[in-house]
């Protein structure tokens, strides 16, 4: 039965987000509250795992992790906005220039305003209430509305309640909101809260039709809002054949490791394996594979429509021209067993279906004739694209990473994709259709440029500019001055600038 | 008659391109090739200048400094692709963390592909077939397929000859593509352009209607792409009465020459002068610009259907509730006489048509009853917001500033618009309708940052990441490297990184 639609809610946050977004802030306001929050989360640990555990089918060994990251990216955030660097606060003093006007110019990053945040169903911490948008969004100054997910509504309210009163707590009132959807099949909540003239942004973390449809919604709009999509990837693997040879064992066991991390409910999942697999040595390790992922039991997915969506994809792979290599034995309502499918590399060629995401623990096999015809086999745009080779001077090696950079927003060589460092350096993105918006990145410090946009003051009297961009560098940033990287202030005869 | 659909043109140039795009290029070839075609245009300034007075009724006066900028352009995107710490590379060494994965993670920006640009019907020069996007889009790695616009054919033509020989002698082969287009009205070429899978984003200047329909079409692809499109904008001004009380003709007399500037003909004309009018120095104010502004001579327009589309545009602005206070006499053919218009608040606020851009030499006077209702008129986003005050003291100068930052991509205090200095803090950009991307810029060294997308590489072997990423920094950037800027070396114990 669908609930009510929660449009009387939905304003109202929207309207108490877009007053809350015109208010000055107290300086030090939003990193105090991300702080404030990542230690009331901590504070109620053991409870918020149980909660999540018992909702998602996660094991709490798997929420434990996931929760550190949830606090740990708070804390990052936090300390990003406290640094204030990020904002790429710029100033061009006037001079007289040879070419055009030389006024004096400034400018620096400004948030946009009300950020929608959907959250993931398979990271209900870190992707979450209170996860990677919702603090980058928070950090950049721009109040969140969070949509809730059904998969998980009481952790959801937990952290809810936690992060309403750790904002409340630290000055920031009317900039967190989170409203309830709790039948899976009604996105009514979902699209009103795009298009509602406050929201100025969203996040979402999801599959490519949940991410399609609110991006269209957005783009419907009389004034269009960026729509940041991370809508999974099929995460390709490339084996050369002299890895094949040297580790079969070893690779095999990784991968399945990787695959079957979380009951392969990752958007990292490594899900195509592309090796040459005619050699022997090939063959070996497929067997070896098969024989892990065929042997790993059935689990409960994260929630029942998971596992009934991630059984129909099987079964439009298998259709496709997949053949089931293992695994794959019927499990109970709402569980599913692994399954190794394998293909060869024409069939894979001429079906996309093939191509997309198996979101559960899956993965294909595609079979190349000679490692060389990997040049002639489609390699799906993703998030990721692992290349595992026999060292440093695998001939094979070069070019298939350079392929992989073309084609994945993160390379990973001799490793697996599971795993996302948080840091400066990450792309968690990737081109289309693994995101819609291939120049960002969901996960790191610079996630939070997505809920920005730039601005110039141009001859601007010091008191009516940001403090980021005034001439005493008030907030002791990093600043390009003239085209130089400088904390020095500006207008100091000492500092020359 | 409508030309014949160049569409065997336009597919060589894509799989040129495309196969461009695929080649390793000799390291320092693509700030030569942008250097030696500065020179090569400025060997041939006088004839160019003249074709293009001859085609866009500008004169060569004005042109000069449009040429100066389009040389400039291109030696700065140069001396930006020369240095190369554009792509903004980060390194993270491997590292055991306390929380999540701590393998060595290095990213970099990659270009796209092949780039379509669409100049701009009013900068020949400065935005056509060697300006900001061609310049940018090379600098980044990309090639470009430049379509001809159809009020210059014969200025782009001339352009481009100098742009294929320049990038063909300094090993750029492939790298640069010229597609005729001669019928205005038929838009096919640009469809197709944006439409073929070989292109990777399209830069365009124009008008709305254009914008969006290209916008369409690459939505529209399987994959879609990114346009960057700069659709013009109302640039409103706020003048504040002690502004008008203290200086009514010097503003006056600055205001008029904005207007008048290229007879109107700018991205960045002031089009919307929001004062109040019923004080006496705002109505001394009012008509010391009716003088101007009426007395001004009628001109040739760009194009015959720009000045057509002029026309429209005044006539619907009257029909929505705007008055002629000055000019507006009839013209030749093809030309067209300055217009001062002016209404009050509430039909200002009532009218979506009034906010729009008039692309010619015209402005709309907003009449407000006090200076205090400026709250609850409509202030259209825009590339730029002009705040005219009397001085650092004037008390309605901070919302003023206030507000413009919110509603456009640069902020002017006691200045005008037009002039746009190329410069890191420049934003040419602004929010949905000025641009369709409100996180970019078209002028700066930042615009080169639209071409591209981040990618990670995870545990590579040096030699498998690009230069501006290994060890040893052998391009000698500054890199962020574990959270610090820095053109240190990695992993060289003198550098202790």
């Amino acid at each position: 039965m669908a609930a009510p639609h929660p449009n009387a809610h939905l304003v109202h946050a929207a309207d108490a987000a877009r007053l809350a977004f015109a208010r000055p802030l107290p300086r030090g306001a939003i990193p105090a509250a991300l702080d404030t929050l990542a230690e009331a989360l901590e504070s109620q640990r053991a409870s918020l795992i149980t909660l999540a555990a018992g909702e998602s089918a996660l094991a709490a060994d798997e929420l434990a992790p996931e929760f550190a990251r949830m606090t740990g990216t708070l804390r990052l955030f936090a300390a990003v906005a406290r640094n204030g660097s990020w904002a790429r606060p710029a100033i061009d003093t006037a001079a007289p220039l040879s070419i055009g006007p030389g006024h004096d110019c400034r400018s620096m990053l400004m948030p946009l305003g009300p950020v929608a945040v959907f959250g993931a169903s398979n990271f209900p911490l870190a992707y979450g209430v209170c996860g990677g948008d919702t603090a980058s969004a928070l950090a950049a100054g721009c109040p969140v509305i969070v949509k809730e997910h059904p998969a998980h509504p009481r952790t959801g309210r937990a952290l809810a309640a936690l992060a309403r009163a750790a904002l409340d707590g630290c000055g920031l009132e009317g900039f967190f909101h989170y409203l309830h959807h709790e039948d899976p099949l009604d996105h009514a909540t979902a699209r009103a809260l795009v298009a509602h003239p406050a929201v100025a942004a969203a996040g979402f973390t999801g599959s490519r039709v949940g991410g399609l449809a609110l991006e269209a919604v957005a783009r419907a709009r009389p004034t269009p809002i960026p729509v940041f999509a991370e809508m999974g990837s099929a995460n390709p693997v490339i084996i050369t054949p002299a890895a094949a040879t040297d580790r079969a064992d070893d690779v095999a066991r990784t991968l399945a490791d990787a695959i079957l991390l979380r009951h392969g409910q990752q958007c990292t999942c490594p899900g195509i394996i592309l090796l040459h697999g005619t050699l022997d040595a090939g063959r070996g390790l497929i067997e070896a594979l098969a024989r892990r992922i065929g042997t790993a039991g059935a689990r409960r997915m994260l929630a029942p429509w998971i596992a009934d969506a991630f059984l129909r994809r099987i079964q439009d792979c298998r259709s496709a021209g997949a053949n089931v290599l293992a695994g794959g034995a019927p499990a109970p309502e709402g569980h599913a067993a692994p399954v190794l499918l394998s293909t060869d590399v024409e069939t894979f060629r001429a079906s996309p279906t093939l191509h997309d995401e198996c979101f559960g623990p899956s993965a294909l096999v595609v079979n190349l004739p000679g490692f060389d015809s990997l040049a002639a086999s489609p390699l799906p745009p993703s998030l990721t694209c692992t290349v595992i080779t026999a060292g440093p001077s695998d001939p094979d090696a070069p070019p298939a990473v350079a392929r992989a950079a073309a084609s994945a927003g993160r390379v990973i060589i001799d490793g697996v994709p599971t795993g996302v460092r948080v840091c400066e350096s990450m792309v968690h993105g990737g081109p289309f259709p693994a995101t819609n918006t291939p120049h960002t990145t969901a996960v790191g410090p610079r996630a939070i440029e997505r809920w920005c946009r730039p601005v110039t003051w141009q001859h601007s009297p010091d008191h009516l500019l940001p403090p980021a961009i005034q001439n005493a560098n008030p907030l002791g940033l990093i600043r390009t001055v003239n085209g130089r990287l400088t904390s020095d202030p500006v207008g100091d005869p000492a500092s020359g600038l």
